[in-house]
């Protein structure tokens, strides 16, 4: 029997949100991984990163500040995290897969994700970065040219805009390593977003919404399955009435419909639907699934989740 | 005519040491690389990772001191330098290569080398981190179980030990995009340590000497060529005497000699001539040399810096 093919996209629940937090969590997270490759499915993990980004943003920039040295854009930071969850992941990961006798290479690729300089998404910023910042401290950001909201009560916070990934730039070498029948960490946070300027690629001050980049990244690999586990079970519409109702199995038209009703929160189950629709609605024979972590097996068997074909 | 396989290591000459630098750095180092693969070169690409590494493993922990939250141990700190520098190198050597009409993927390995517990080097520390610390810092780090050295009139620095690379967890990904013909950027800063500890890799307090990962990966990679790009174009004998002078064309039995002299500096070239000689001696044909980024397309053609056959 081939294996199936998929893409697991890791949420928050899956990382933690600090150093030990995170190495808690995903040596949690990788029994679930593994059980999936016991099950006959070869993996390309992509994840989240919003508290790591922000706390490695908010290090560097608050260093930056009381040494006089320079600051670290988005890009930079965005790299690292890539680069110490995909460490965190592969190193557990491989262990994992030993002490169930599974030899099995697992490596993170640092993932840029192109997106357009056009996109309506830069004239409409919802990602929210960093630590609450003062008054003050808000002031400096705007006039940076930055965007930040107030949040009551509560402080400051930047936001940055969330544009559609467009293209993968590292797609074949992710692609050679799903060839040669390893499991591949890729696209982590999103990716870092790059604007094609004729041949250079410029790091945009953005944050890819990770879902749509699993999605992008299961229609490239042409994986079988996109699983994105994220902390509810099923997806829900009416969800905030007593009519509340959990989605099982439905097809692309409907989880279409139920878009453009407004069902879903951009923030919360919007991503994750859109990116669902798109890649089960490009190819035949493709699958979907939303559901928690703890799900995660039984929805690859169609008993759990919400499963859009 | 197939194309010469050749592991470059960049110093810190070619990658700057803060965020500008590196950019700027970055940006003309890449041509370089650019000029070797224009040369017939398929390259694999190494890198250093003491400013960088030194500055997030600063800024995290002050960050964590300031808002009492978790320190960064060095697993961490050199991840995210990997992250980020091999972001910086992708993302730049893509644009030079496209710009002279070559299309090839650049990719990122996130990379752990697997050390030795016995290595004697963890008795006899003598690599640097961080910046300069005060008598009270340094009583801290010590406090922790940590070594540090004073520099009279400058302060005092954690050091930790540079254990030998026995092996590189990834080399199979490394490899699959080798022989997938794209170019990648593996082992950066030595790569990630780690102590394999029955199924588990353990990330241990120590930094590898990237040289001798250069040399490590050059074997496994089964190169033709190490090359060792440095600030000097050559290596030279009797350094700090007037009797100095620099080595070209040299054998590994000649090389070792030297080595077995004390002619060289632990911090200087004596890791760059043992990973040389390591390598050329363990097959046929191979290849090391050691010279300037300046001089590395001259040295391809055996018409500079010092070469070891």
């Amino acid at each position: 029997m081939s294996e199936k093919r998929v893409v697991v996209a890791l949420g928050h629940q899956a990382l933690g949100t600090d150093f030990p937090g995170q190495y808690k969590a995903v040596h949690s997270s990788v029994r679930v991984l593994a059980d999936l490759i016991e099950e006959g499915c070869q993996l390309i993990i992509t994840h989240s990163n919003a508290p790591q980004v922000g706390l490695i943003h908010a290090a560097l920039n608050e260093y930056a500040k009381n040494h006089e040295s320079s600051n670290a854009p988005m890009s930079i930071c965005s790299s690292m995290s890539q680069g110490f969850i995909g460490y965190d992941i592969q190193n557990m990961l491989r262990t994992e897969l030993i002490s169930r006798g599974i030899y099995r290479t697992v490596s993170t690729i640092i993932t840029q994700v192109v997106v357009d300089p056009y996109d309506d998404a830069f004239y409409h910023p919802i990602k929210v970065i960093g630590r609450y910042l003062t008054r003050e401290e808000a002031d400096a950001e705007e006039a940076k040219g930055n965007y930040v909201v107030e949040e009551p009560g509560k402080g400051f916070r930047r936001i940055v805009a969330s544009p559609r990934p467009v293209d993968i730039v590292e797609i074949d070498a992710i692609n050679a390593l799903v060839k040669a029948g390893q499991i591949v960490i890729a696209g982590g946070g999103g990716g870092i977003p790059v604007l094609k300027q004729p041949h250079r690629l410029k790091s945009a001050s953005a944050i890819v919404e990770k879902d749509l980049t699993a999605g992008k990244l299961a229609d490239l690999t042409d994986a079988d399955l996109l699983m994105i586990l994220t902390s509810e079970e099923q997806v829900c519409i009416h969800y905030n009435t007593e009519n509340r109702q959990p989605l099982g199995h439905i097809s692309a038209a409907q989880a279409r419909t139920y878009i453009d009703d407004g069902e879903f929160d951009e923030k919360g189950m919007l991503p994750k639907m859109e990116a669902s629709v798109n890649f089960v609605s490009q190819k035949a024979g493709r699958q979907a699934v939303i559901t928690s972590i703890d799900h995660a097996v039984e929805a690859l068997h169609g008993e759990a989740g919400t499963i859009i074909s």
